[in-house]
């Protein structure tokens, strides 16, 4: 596959560029007799879409998603879904001066090496617009995994610039526009993002996401390990700089008597494994966190080259998020319940007539 | 593909288990015409092996790679190079006692919980003995992209549990057991191991990877991104918890100015994006840390559950390392090129006829 | 991929049913640099277009074709060409009869088995309606084909039932509703058409697709074969049920002697292995046949059962083509444009610094 | 995948040259706990085995298979199942003659425009000895088919060059070294035969492969159809000219009331589509006829070129089937196992929670 797709039977192939006319992806794999209709993928577009706080790119897109397939008397038929969103508010003038520039930590430089061409307009393909698609399709898997095998797929920003999160209230996610679950440190960054729009500034963000109910088993040994296609999928949103599942890179100081997470009748004792064993999950929750890097598009000037080499110094017009980390919360959710979702199938597919005979002890 | 597999257009697929006949592998889309012979192989084996140090598992293993097609006269011929490596020192009854217990923080739970049997002997196919067969597998990349792209990759290890490295000096990662880089933290490490031994625990690492001399150019948009591929790969090597691409959790607090790597025409004035910047490699060196959990088989008794689902207490036997990190080196350079080596045949597959009139500020 | 992707390198990937919103794919992996718009897709999409003789569907599809990513200033931008037509002359009452009923030949039958549910309107996804993408996809591999390679792929059909055509003039092929190269036999053809459809019955067809111009070195061994893939890609067109690479069937009554192909300085002496040994292009044209049944939606009874297992007798309604073979033409060159685009990425990738040294025969 | 793999979720990757150490494959995706020993894939193994009568090579290969991975205790654990078998009759100095030479219908021509260099001894990697593999490898896809699912595969030679058999006694098969389920073609095979190795010829021939017992619902709909996937698999088979699925060509010339398969409550009235509607199955015998080109090694001198351009006169020594066709069933069978346990298991991830309420007229 070309790198526009990913999953393996549980596939998402998305299309589409910044200020083109359209987004688009195709579904394909979705188990047929779910229930589905637009509102059930809108909900989760509506949560990522801009222009919904004053902390986000001002850009006005209603996000409206179109099932133009795949989808048969309110229920999945098996066939590929195909899903459509209009570009709306492009203003494309406000690229015309980077035409020949390469913005610094853009994509702009690598994609003329790659292709010989660039659509300069809003990064193009590059842009995280595209990650609008990844939210569409994983509401779909969302839905699947809550529905029929009650696994929850949900985020939260765990720590924006210097402000890190000390609790987790997951009533408070929807509650600010930040998806922060600590009500406390809401106040602290409007505070931040105040100061750092009036600076012109922008600021890295960490993510987490959490998966509930995962039955045991799903993954793969080796290469496509539940942990591996997870870091796949989140390394995979723009701006993401570093993957950890539980413990993540604590775990380099921590000796073997601190990180085993030890077993009981009644369950384990801890999760610093993240819920993975072996590159499959336990049953434990599922535990990632991303790193974003802050916004490339500032309103601080920055040295460059243009396309001849000479040196310019960019300042980026048009609308952008001071922070990418705010909206990247559903994002996370998406590619995490996509993973999961790819992962049952094949889990299903090859271990069908396994007859397990040993408690489940996350299940008690 | 089932799991075993990695890569698209440069593809290995690896079976074997700890305690079996043989670990092998198949390497298929290697380039026609590459001078390759066992010994070119046996050079990156022979720096994962065990039993080198007092600080890595007594398994005496010679893994002597056996090269039995795709290479006629000396040279690759474009055709699957299929890999043998006999194992010789398999001490299986060494883990009778383990059959029907379930060891904290291996893959012992999650393998039951999936296939409904599992080889009990030294963790079977979830053995880190597997990540021989990357070793050998990446040696014949590592050597197409040393040969005919200039291509250099390698990696040391930046901190071992408590010990952070301070410098990096590239020269003093062969001339000692840990592939630290820093020799002023050599005899640290050393008494860190040697207390940590005579404990029976065990500690986490964390090893970085550097590859120099990518052209820029190299990886996919979206998905298959050159950094969610590194990120899968090496995500997929056994203990790893975390990976991150250049600044990686260190971007969180960073504001754009900061980050933001600037170019001008002699180049880029810093390297926060460790060589990626959209998926795409920019010329710059590529740059991954990795964290390495603790080893899971510890001389310290754990809690834990027997098949039946009954409480034990857990005591690991056999020959282990007590930081798997020491022996990672090789593999994390493994990886990142195969996966180098991967985007290098697709990128070339689909641009080939892209007449490129930008300069390229990283070769002058 | 879960069953809608064709292609490695250059991937298609589809949705849409016969009686949906719309038709789209996504072709992944287009090289930067094509010049390309909407007419050079619509012009394929014309040929295969239903209603345009008195022999085909009376069903009017305009099949206008959207580009809606991909493209900038006219060119590809090497980024997931997103295409889309909407449905506009849906009956679907037409199909309300037949909701319970299993219509013999169909996929109605195995479509409930395999889902649990269809939808029943005009066959869904089963519908040849599905093609009208691939051939829209075909158009840009073709257009690639041709004016980057000088590659030419082009078809006939070579026999409509018991007529089969004697001699091939490429010129009269666009001069008669039935792709026929031969004009002596299309007055034949005219009248068996008006006779067939006063039965209300329909017949079967044979079609040959050549690519003309293809170079050496082309397809990969074993599984990934040209003639395996080409195989793959032309089975998989609705209603075919035979495929033939070079002499085909007719191999099995040939001797050594006269099946070779044996090469002089100036060229092979014959073509009976329809361009490809090994599974890799000598050079020569590629020649493919294929064979496709009636079409299966007929106006005279047939016996079947409902969803219930009752015994029923079925009669189709609705508008249908009473050869399925005779819009057949341009969806096989679809496939084989699409094949060979494929494997030229491919061989690219790998075989990028092969020197060849030996002479191409086929070029002289 | 690079082109010597196959199938998504039961995935079967070959190595080895006619005339290298060894050959040897790994397949990936076999469900675990199916009961497996070297006998059991031997016994398949022999049946392709040359040297068994005076109508095959005189090569003695003992095909010897090793299992070396994913068995433990006598039975599948889910893990990659490693196999190989050593070469041991290679005589290579019989094809020190052919080093610069271009035998016709050979890949010889056509893999040094591809790579550049070949292994030239025996054909390399395009030698039919790469089908042990596959046979081996299909080995188990047949017993998991057999034992859990009562799937049935066999096959049988339909024709030798002129000879066509007219009944089917699959109690005959085995009695013969044709394959041949006709005994009173046996005699009419030998003399012909005897005549054709006297005149140093070689011949055509058509071989029939059957699957009885498949359930109904396994295929996916559009690019991975069953019967594409069948066509993929045996014509990727070496000398394999066209592929049919049931009535193959004779379809062209049938009427749609002739062809189409009537259902009744008690079963199908006529099997035409052999086994596959819409391109998935139908619980109907699943039925492929494949046309397999005379053995292009021939002791008859024929024109060629050397590596130079130069004319020269060919004439092959070494051992040689002088029909190809005759050990072609076995791997017949093998392809089309493998591709229904590919289906089987992607069938199973998608479609797990379908709750079937439909009547299977085929389990009667």
């Amino acid at each position: 596959m070309s790198g526009n797709s990913f999953g393996k039977l549980f596939t998402v192939t998305t299309f589409g560029e910044s200020h083109g006319l359209a987004l688009g992806c195709i579904v394909d794999g979705c188990p047929p007799g779910l229930p589905l209709n637009e509102a059930d993928i809108q909900v989760e577009l509506d949560r990522r879409k801009p222009g919904q706080s004053r902390y986000t790119t001002q850009r006005r897109e209603a996000d409206a998603v179109k099932i133009l397939s795949g989808v048969f008397e309110g229920k999945t038929t098996g066939t590929p879904i195909g899903l459509l969103i209009e570009n709306t508010d492009q203003r494309s003038k406000d690229y015309a001066n980077i035409k020949d520039q390469f913005r610094p930590a853009h994509a702009d430089y690598t994609y003329m090496h790659k292709y010989g061409v660039r659509d300069y307009r809003g990064g193009g393909r590059s842009s995280a617009r595209e990650t609008a698609m990844r939210v569409a399709a994983g509401a779909i898997a969302k839905k699947y995994l809550r529905e029929v095998l009650g696994v929850q797929v949900r985020g939260y920003l765990s720590q924006l610039g210097p402000i890190a999160i000390e609790t987790v209230d997951w009533a408070q996610v929807p509650q600010n526009p930040f998806f922060c679950p600590d009500a406390s440190k809401v106040p602290e960054m409007e505070a931040y993002m105040q100061a750092l729009n009036k600076e012109g500034n922008s600021i890295g963000a960490k993510i987490t996401v959490v998966a509930n109910g995962v039955p045991p088993g799903l993954g793969e040994p080796v290469f496509d390990r539940l942990d591996a296609d997870l870091a796949h999928g989140l390394m995979s949103i723009n701006a993401v700089k570093g993957v950890e599942i539980g413990a993540g890179f604590s775990c380099v100081a921590q000796k073997g008597t601190e990180h085993r997470d030890e077993l009981t009748p009644d369950g384990f004792l801890s999760n610093h494994a993240g819920g993975i064993l072996g590159g499959i999950s336990s049953g434990q929750d599922i535990v990632a966190h991303l790193a974003l890097k802050p916004t490339s598009s500032l309103h601080l000037p920055g040295r460059s080259i243009d396309v001849h080499g000479n040196p310019i110094e960019v300042v980026t017009k048009g609308r952008h998020d001071p922070c990418v980390g705010i909206r990247a919360t559903p994002i996370a959710e998406a590619m995490m319940a996509i993973v999961l979702m790819d992962h049952l199938l094949r889990h299903r597919g090859q271990n069908a007539d396994v007859v397990h005979q040993i408690p489940d002890i996350t299940r008690r």
